[in-house]
Parts: structure tokens; C-alpha cells; sequence
């Protein structure tokens, strides 16, 4: 039997004794360093255990692993030889696919995307002509002259934080950027708040922005409802009721309420700090719309009128771009320690790219500059949108009036089936949102919301034409 | 009594009758359009009362409101009269602030910054040098040359998924773009896998990556520990009796284990599949390091030995920038809406620009180009740190030999106190990281990270001469 000689092997280890990975590892790498040609036969199974001072077995499980990978060959009395390609090879023994684990989905699964054609008539979106894409692009190649950093700060990009701390303290708000966490738009500020509060009982608005409920929900909380009327305003006795029920948090949105446009009155923002600190119930603020709504019908914020303890939420998704998911949450300076550590738990940091765009955007002062134009915009619509209102639509149907912004709650009769008035719509193509999820218990309203920041006057007035039709025909 | 003359007033309602925010909203527009100039004097309470036809106090709510709001001023006997300033005032009445809520921090709140001066040697980021800071510059102006699109794709950029999905099939795998849900770095996928699991239990490995055990455990997860011993390979008996426990989910590392550098080997990977099919446990593969290994520690993954239902995690965050977040998880179909739905509820959806960024460098095969690269420069230090390991560590002291990737496990005697160690080094401005966190139970390690992938070779030998002296005064 004459067999070809075998090749010395050197073998690195970390240990007194080399291991069987450590015998893989360095037949890998005189393999990759041509150490090792295709066709080198390697020490038999004894020499090496002999060689290295091993245990029974241990060489045996290296070759063992080396041929699986597909790196060597056993030549039936031959020995143990190096194969020519050094590419990984799939396990040949079929495995049994393990099963799928029971999954549950939230509420509100994926909605569709308005199709093309189709007519929205109730997004919250802002009608992408009015938004500052030049500028967020001219902003994010200066942006650029820089190399992109790699690194990121887990709280928010530094100079957005500042630049953010700014305005806020320009609008009346006793704010520092160390007292900033910056999120991936307002929802992930919602997401950590909700996540770190050790008691899982929150009240909210009914109605409320759909997915902050969904989320409160999903993540086991128990919901108080805070009733909310935008035709008569906040019953606060049912509010003072409701919030004796101690939940640990309140979630409102007093200015340019969603779904509603509603905006709290001076006495009722005064009315819930008091119902709130006679109760114990601490206050997160989300004042995602008050920014797009006309000078006149700015409301001072909870967060101004109550301090640093009202946790206080904005963003800039619906303002600059839905796409650049950058929000925030402005919290008192003991709570952000947590808020962080959260913050980390479920993304690590955001990307850096889009925060130094933001940054750089309201640093050069053109944020003010596009919110001017934005309100002047909306105003537009919303006065044209009135109007058409006032001229097409039947009787017993009624409209809030919020001065300004992107929507506002067109309330129809009860007798009206929504579900058969979204039918016939969509087959004249146009769309209509199922607030059901806003609501806390049984739906205090019947209706949804006119989005006269996404549509153009003219394509309102076809669609408000086609909904007054509707309405006639099925009253 | 001489009084001013007061001024017709037009409100404009949605209701039948008009309502107090009716009023104030006509007022304010009034005011804004110039039609009613300062000084002008409102129509007295019962005087509209009684031309509007409302009931009593809506007039003086919403007169009172317009007072509130610094728009009109109330002077006694005189009336009421529109003011010069148009802009919101603040409530003057002090107002109680609400209190704090219950917050609890996850473990592990917010970690130094390594300082600068200070050498950290357990890190298990990448040298910036090494990464394509200026190519992503590049691709990312090239996207600009598009102005940047307002809305987003909450499941990710569609193109990022498409050159995703591709790479995966060149590397064996059955994925299809509709499968891959676009997460903010893989910790997003973590979470929204570990959210959407309707039984709270997941099995770890021990010791495993710690911001994924402390994520599990924040969301109310019971652990099940699956030990791993990077010198000894997997107790596979032991796996099959804490799988026997049922977790619903088994989340595992098995290429370039986070923190040991361990890699399963073949028998191993096998072995795994068939003991979660064994006792119905669904697998969450976390596969972030096999890309930065050497091509020939690559090793299949359970993803292509086990099919379409184990969960396939990974990301760029390490490779690329870290500071892009862009992580992934591959899904079964019938599982996507269900993750895309709790994605939503999180975050909804993230950067568009990061994301387009990314598919132009895959689009333009700068990946593949850059890995080769990374892995080369990986190697070149990860045998220079062999090396100096092998010429400097005392006695007692071993290490795991990964074959590549940023970093390996430094095992010393347990006679040392890792507190202790920590702090002696420390004044030397060295640290390194304490992995308590990362084990479930008492820890079966006794060591740290040793990060050849963040220094020079230089700084390496530097810090390591300092590490073997404090062994060596310790021991």
C-alpha cells in the first residue's frame, strides 16, 4: 500500500492544548495563503492527535468539520486531502424546517396605499407641491462636503438637538438640548415613552390619533377615555371623572387635535392642568399641529403652561417630509437618562445622515421661512375648502372649524350607514377613512376628515361635489 | 354714556348654529384679513346672542376666549375692542404643574462614551478608516441628483429590498423582496420580532449580544439559557433540555457569535435544526458577522439549511457606517404583514434617503468590492493579534480563535477580578467591556472582548502589553 506522504501542519491555539476549531482554523488558513495546495494530503487522524498532545476524538471531529465545509476530501485508505475549491459547501442531509412560531398582528394590519386615480379625501398628509424638497436636498449635499460621519449619538444628533432646543425656547418653552431625544418621527417617541412607564395605564383623547391607541394597546396598557366633543369641546367633569381613575399618564393632543382639528380653548388648557395635577396623571403633549396652523390660532402649549414635567412630543414628518422620519420628545432632565435607554433597546441610534440635514435646514433659518408659506398655503385651501362646503353640502351636515391646518371632521346624519356611504364612494373612486380605531368604546362622532392639504381646490370641489351626491342619495 | 359704534360681524359655521370656537375662529380670521382693524369694537354679548340665536354664555365664552388669546380686550363700560398685537399671549394664571410619572430604565442605561484619549479594547465596531465613508458619499450626492420623494414605504425602499433579496439568493438563500421587512439596524428587527410573538419565551444563547437579552427581558420575555462555551463547542444534551421547555422562539447567532467569536460548526448547525424541530421552537438567526469573515469561515446559514421559516436577521450597520441604521429582517410571507403592522406601531417607517443610499451602493457592487477589502484588512489585524497574544499573555490565559471578523475572546484565570482588572486599566486609560450583562445565570466565562477590528495593529500591541502586565501584577 503505497499511500502519498503527508504534509507538516502547524496549528495555532489560544489554549495550552489546541482545540478541534483551532485545527479547523489553521488547516483554513494555510489553505487560504496557498500554505496549503489543492491535493495536499494531511497528517492521518492519529499522527496529528500524537503531534499535538490531544484527546481521543478531537483531531477526528476537526477533519470531520474540514470535509463538511468542503475544504478536504477522505480518500478511502488513501487519507485526507485538500480539495481544490475553497468555497463553503451546504450541509447535504436534509433538516427538518422547524416551525412557525404563533405570531399575533395588531390591530390595523397594512392599510393600502391610495392606488392611482383614486382620490383621498382624508389623509393627514400635506400635498407634496408645498414642500421644501430643493431646499432638504440643496441642505443635504452641503451636508455632504463632509465625509459621513460613522459614528451616531444613540440621544440625537448634537447640532439638531441645539437647533431644535432653539425654536422651542423662541415659542415660549423652557427647553435645553440635553432635555432632547430625537426619534424616528413622533411615533417612536410615543413608542419609548409608553415602553418605560412602569404603570400601564394611560387616558387618551376619544377620539384619538389611531396609532398611539394601537400602539398603548399593543403594548398592554390599559386606556381611559378623555371624551372629546370638537362641536361643544371638552366635558371636563367627565374628564375629572375619568381621570380619577389614576392612569399614569395622559396623552393629548390640544392643539389641532387629530382626527378632529379641534384646539382647546385657553380655560380648557388651564381646566386639564388642573384636573391633571388634582389627580396625580403626569401629561405627554403631542403637539404635532400647531406648527401649520395661521399665527392666530397658536394656543400657548401645556408643556408652556405646566413646565418641564409635561413630556412634550413634536416632529417635522408632516411639516418638511413624511420621509425623513425625524421627531422628538422633550423630557425633564432626570427622565432622559431613560428615555435613552429605551430609545436603545428598540432602534439604537436614528441614521445621521437625515438628522444633520434637519439640523442644517433649521440652522440656516429656512424652516420659518417654509412654515410661513406652508400656513398662507393651507389657509388657501382650507378658506376654498369652507367655501365649497358651505355651498354643496346637504342639510344636517356639519363641519368643525379649526382656523387652519391640514383636515378637519365632516359629521354626518346618523342615519347614513358610513360603511355603505366608503362603498359608494370608492366605486366613484374616492377614499374616506374609517376612523372606528380613533375611538375608545362606542364612537361619539360619525364621520372622518376632509384633507384639504392634500388635495388642490379643484380636485377638493370634484371630490366634495361626488360626497355631497352621496350623501344625498343615501340620506 | 357715549360709546364707540360697533362693527357688523359675519361668522361662519358648519353647524346649524354657531358654536363659541365659530365665533372666535370668524373673529381671528377677520382680524388676520385686515377687516377688522385694531380699536375695532365687537358687538355686544346679548347683541350677538341675539343675531346668531344662541343660547346663553356662547358669545361671552368665546368673547372670553379672544381675551384669553390676547386678540380683543374687554375695557369696562366701554366694550370690547380688538387689540393691535396679534400674536397668542400666554394664560397668566399660574398653573400647577402636574407630576412626574412612574418611569423604570432598562438595565444598562446610557454606557460612557469611550473619552477621548482612552483606548477601548472590547468595542465590536470597525475602525472608520476601513469603512467607504467617501463611496457612500458618493452614492448618496447620486441620489440627490433625484429631488428627494415626500412619502415613504413603511416595509422599506423597495429597490433596497430588491438588492437585498438578490444578494441573499447569490448566497444560497430562498428570499424573495416581498419577504424582507427594512428595520432600523437589526435591533428593530429584534424587537419587532420579539413584539409580534403571541407567547412571551425565547431561548438565548449564554453568554449572548446583551442588548438583545435586555430587549427580550424588557418586553416581558421569560429566558430559557442555552450554553455556549466557545473553547468547547455547543453541549448539545443540554440544549435539548432547555428546548424541552418550549420557548416559542430559539434567537441565536451561530456565524461570529456577539460576544465569543464563535462560530457553530457544521455537525452543530445540523444538530440545532434538528433539536428545535424536535421540540417545536421556531429560530430568530442573527447572522451580522459572517459577512466580515474570511470566505473560508464562512458557514451556511440556518436559514438555508432550515428554509423560509426560520427568521433571517442582519444589517450594514457594522460594515458600511453605523451611523445609516439600516438592519433587515427575511420573513416567511404569511409573517410580513404582521411585522410590517408592529413596525408601523414603532416607528412607522424609516429614512427614505439612508435607504436609497444603501441600494446605490448594492446597485453598484461597491458591497462586495468593500467586504473584500474589510475582510483583508480584518485578517491582516486578526493575525497581528494572534501574534501578540501568543508573545505577550501570561500563563493561565486563552483565547478563541475566530478566523477572522472584529474580534475574539480573551478567557482569563478566574483568580483575577474582572472588577478589579477593569479598574487598574482603566487608570492606565484602557477599558475594556464587563459582559455580565450578556449572560443568562451565573456567567460560564470569565473574560471580555478583544476588539482587533477598532485598533491599528500598533495600538493593539500598545494596549495588549498594558493588558498582559496587569495579568501578570493581579495574578
Amino acid at each position: 500500500m503505497s499511500r502519498a506522504p503527508y504534509v507538516g501542519l502547524s496549528v495555532t491555539s489560544g489554549s495550552r492544548r489546541a482545540t478541534a476549531a483551532d485545527i479547523v482554523a489553521s488547516v483554513q488558513r494555510e489553505i487560504s495563503s496557498g500554505a496549503l495546495p489543492a491535493g495536499s494530503r494531511l497528517p492521518p487522524v492519529r499522527a496529528l492527535e500524537k503531534q499535538l498532545g490531544l484527546s481521543k476524538n478531537t483531531a477526528q471531529a476537526a477533519y470531520d468539520e474540514l470535509v463538511a465545509r468542503g475544504l478536504v476530501e477522505a480518500r478511502e485508505r488513501e487519507g485526507v486531502f485538500v480539495m481544490a475549491a475553497k468555497t463553503a459547501r451546504s450541509i447535504e442531509a436534509p433538516i427538518t424546517t422547524p416551525p412557525l412560531p404563533d405570531f399575533v398582528a395588531p390591530a390595523l394590519s397594512r392599510p393600502d396605499f391610495t392606488p392611482r386615480g383614486v382620490t383621498n379625501l382624508s389623509t393627514v398628509f400635506i400635498d407634496p407641491e408645498l414642500l421644501p424638497t430643493e431646499r432638504l436636498s440643496e441642505c443635504a449635499r452641503s451636508v455632504l462636503r463632509e465625509k459621513m460621519p460613522a459614528q451616531y449619538d444613540v440621544q440625537g444628533y448634537q447640532p439638531l438637538r441645539e437647533a431644535i432646543a432653539k425654536r422651542l425656547v423662541a415659542r415660549g418653552l423652557d427647553v435645553e438640548a440635553d432635555h432632547i431625544v430625537v426619534t424616528t418621527g413622533s411615533q417612536q417617541s410615543l413608542d419609548i415613552v409608553a415602553r418605560s412607564l412602569s404603570r400601564k395605564k394611560i387616558a387618551i383623547e376619544s377620539p384619538v390619533y389611531a396609532y398611539a391607541k394601537l400602539l398603548f394597546e399593543n403594548l398592554g396598557h390599559d386606556l381611559v377615555g378623555l371624551p372629546l366633543d370638537p362641536f361643544a369641546g371638552l366635558d371636563l367633569d367627565a374628564w375629572d371623572r375619568a381621570l380619577a381613575s389614576k392612569p399614569a399618564l395622559a396623552y393629548l393632543i390640544p392643539s389641532f387635535h387629530n382626527p378632529t382639528g379641534y384646539s382647546y380653548s385657553s380655560a380648557e388648557l388651564r381646566g386639564v392642568l388642573e384636573l391633571c395635577a388634582k389627580h396625580g396623571v403626569a401629561i405627554l403633549e403631542d403637539d404635532w399641529g400647531s406648527d401649520m396652523l395661521s399665527d392666530g390660532e397658536y394656543r400657548p402649549m401645556l408643556r408652556m403652561l405646566g413646565g418641564r414635567n409635561v413630556l412634550y412630543v413634536n416632529s417635522f414628518t408632516k411639516k418638511l417630509l413624511p420621509s425623513l422620519r425625524i421627531g422628538f420628545v422633550a423630557a425633564p432632565p432626570e427622565l432622559v437618562p431613560t428615555l435613552v435607554a429605551t430609545k436603545r433597546l428598540s432602534t439604537l441610534g436614528n441614521a445621521w445622515l437625515t438628522e444633520a440635514v434637519v439640523a442644517e435646514f433649521l440652522d440656516r433659518g429656512y424652516y420659518d421661512t417654509h412654515l410661513q408659506h406652508l400656513q398662507r398655503s393651507l389657509d388657501q385651501r382650507y378658506a376654498a375648502c369652507l367655501a365649497a362646503l358651505d355651498e354643496l353640502m346637504p342639510d344636517g351636515v356639519k363641519w368643525t372649524t379649526p382656523g387652519g391646518g391640514p383636515t378637519l371632521w365632516l359629521e354626518i346624519p346618523r342615519t347614513i350607514d358610513l360603511a355603505a356611504l366608503e362603498a359608494h364612494l370608492a366605486r366613484r373612486n374616492i377614499v374616506v377613512s374609517n376612523k372606528s380605531a380613533a375611538f375608545l368604546g362606542e364612537p361619539n362622532l360619525h364621520g372622518f376628515r376632509i384633507a384639504y392639504a392634500w388635495l388642490a381646490e379643484h380636485e377638493m370641489r370634484a371630490a366634495l361635489t361626488i360626497l355631497a351626491d352621496a350623501l344625498r342619495t343615501l340620506g
